[in-house]
């Protein structure tokens, strides 16, 4: 396959709006990643469209990409839907990436975005519950919150972490968040504030948990011979995909509840295909939707050892300035979780690092970056586990 | 890009299933597909799934792949949701082309399935009726019935065919669905049977439009690399996908609603990537949802003159044994219409034809066929338009 490198990025800031639909925030995305990439709606070859309930909550399913981009003028070249749970946008990334490596394309426009807030939360949860097997567990009532829940409790029990250390991620987190303009919870928290907000599923509290946001993050990816004939725009330097993988959920792939075998396949064939290991890299975006999900992804993915995730944070290992900064966008419990946007948005912060424009949120010379999403559930375990690794 | 051949292909029958979920019709094609190759589920290294409205009628969506093909133990590796109205199916085949094109996989599973029969008929067509876009023409009401009947309209008042020329598409596709095992509507129909059937949309009797169907239909392809050294079952010879073409709809394409350009610029650029020409089709495989889109379809594609199909299909040219037989397997009108299902059940037809195994509609000496499947209405005009060429 060709080698690709993605020329630009952009996003919406994730927040809840109350007055904006996912056509809007899609098409700001956009327009954004083509500014970023100094290219025209006119240049994009095919594009891919993440997304994952705005059927459910719009009605608007089957033809969504093609409804936005439309009002761009992207019309006439393949537009392909793809829906994945959380992981919609990396999978859209995913398959322009391949359409551009097969040589079929040289550009091409990843979109990922999602509308969460219809006026009714409990509409928005239920909808969101729906990425797992509505034949079987569909009907049994466990939520997102209660199924991270049940692995902190397994975790906890295992290692002998504490609530605090939980605590801590969130805190790290959010600290990192407060640098970063597009977040939606741009605040500083403390261990206390978020021991003592509100119990959402024990152990997990309100500030444990991410937000429910609105949003919309795109790149547009591009060929090597591509970029010899038209070079990115001065001072904009490529960033290279090294790897992508993709994982999915079974029945018997998990040793217990407590590791997530699927994500561990996934970083594992990431590493291989990207020929670099967990030491060199220089950050990670890692799909915190609980502060508890960060611990055992981190671990499953090998960036940190079993059991040893809750005092690596004490020691600020994850922390901008520490050994390996774990989302130094702020994550998911800061910057929100617009659910098909997410997998888009971690590349975008990733691309940012990679070229030095990270602002406050700058890691010095950071040329190795992997991003990890993940989606959904099936007995009890990750149903996709999306993972880029980004090299400058 | 490498060459890519299509090495087994499987379809439920297409039907009104009272009893049997999308898991169960979905799962039934993947198998037939997978033995039709001669290969196990452990030897689907990607798959990409195709399906409209399973998140609207049943909630299921995000991860509606995944739930199917874990039951066939195909876990672990890369599986992808594509959504894409009536083009579902046939997006889920394009991406399997272009990841085993890029070098990527050796052999992917593509599945498209759709089940339509919830007890409740209105909330099938309402669901549907979401292929457009919903924020703008979503609240006008043009159902597709509605939609079609008014190109109808205009076609017949431009060339002057009669409602008698419509008919006679329905009766040529139900006799060549009389043929074919996995038919909806096996039963011969006259001119005057058609005529006299319930008026759905004026011209457009119930006989003229498509049934609502449940089924699925699926598709293992593999790179030439790979059929060289693990040769496909004896007896069966590989079919190559020469072409792949998928265009997406706007506002400025039309010169008017007689013609679909979108649809010409598909056919264009599959045949121009193909090295083929109209004329050296043995049989197409046409989306005729409705009798009138047959004629629109076959003319856009460049298949027949503009007006022509009308007097075409009265002399017998469109029919089996004749000079260019459209919709051999029955097409949409017989054959019933699960929306995602849909492409691949036609693309399975072609490979039958191909392969010599079609059976009493066997065309003798077939070499090449198109299926063409579109999807959506955006302004009037598809959303969607898939071409495939196939290539003994």
């Amino acid at each position: 396959m060709r080698e690709v490198a993605i020329m630009g990025v952009g996003m919406t800031p994730f927040d809840k709006f109350t007055e904006r639909s996912f056509k809007s925030l899609g098409a700001e995305a956009s327009i954004a990643a083509l500014r970023d990439a100094g290219l025209k709606p006119q240049n994009i070859q095919v594009a891919y469209v993440g997304n994952a309930v705005a059927g459910l909550l719009f009605g608007q399913s089957m033809i969504l990409g093609q409804v936005i981009l439309r009002e761009l003028g992207i019309v006439g070249v393949p537009i392909t839907n793809v829906e994945n749970a959380c992981g919609s946008g990396s999978s859209a990334l995913r398959e322009a990436w391949i359409a551009v490596g097969s040589g079929l394309y040289d550009v091409a426009l990843a979109l990922g975005v999602e509308k969460l807030h219809v006026g009714d939360l409990a509409r928005t949860t239920a909808a969101l519950s729906g990425a797992t097997d509505m034949e079987t567990e569909g009907g049994l009532g466990l939520t997102f919150p209660g199924h991270w829940a049940l692995k902190a409790k397994v975790y906890m029990a295992k290692y002998g972490i504490t609530a605090k250390q939980l605590a801590l991620v969130s805190v790290k987190n959010h600290s990192h968040g407060l640098l970063n303009p597009y977040v939606q919870h741009q605040k500083s928290v403390t261990v206390e504030e978020v021991l003592s907000s509100r119990m959402i599923a024990d152990p997990l509290t309100a500030l444990m948990c991410c937000p429910i946001s609105d949003g919309a993050a795109a790149a547009v990816v591009c060929s090597r011979e591509y970029l010899r004939r038209f070079p990115v725009r001065p001072g904009k330097s490529p960033v290279w995909i090294a790897a992508s993988s993709l994982t999915t959920g079974s029945y018997d792939d998990q040793r217990d509840i407590s590791f997530n075998d699927l994500e561990e396949l996934a970083g594992r064939e990431a590493f291989q295909a990207a020929g670099v290991g967990p030491n060199e890299l220089d950050f990670a975006e890692v799909h915190d939707c609980f502060a508890i999900a960060e611990f055992l992804r981190c671990e499953s993915l090998g960036l940190f050892e079993p059991g040893s995730y809750g005092w690596a944070v004490e020691k600020g290992e994850a922390a901008l300035g520490g050994r390996l900064p774990i989302n130094p966008s702020g994550g998911l419990l800061a910057k929100g979780h617009p659910v098909g946007a997410t997998g888009l948005a971690q590349v975008a912060e990733a691309v940012w690092q990679l070229r030095g424009e990270a602002g406050k949120s700058q890691i010095e010379g950071a040329r190795i970056g992997l991003t990890h999403c993940s989606g959904g559930g099936i007995a009890g375990d990750t149903a996709v586990c999306s993972v880029f690794i980004l090299k400058r």
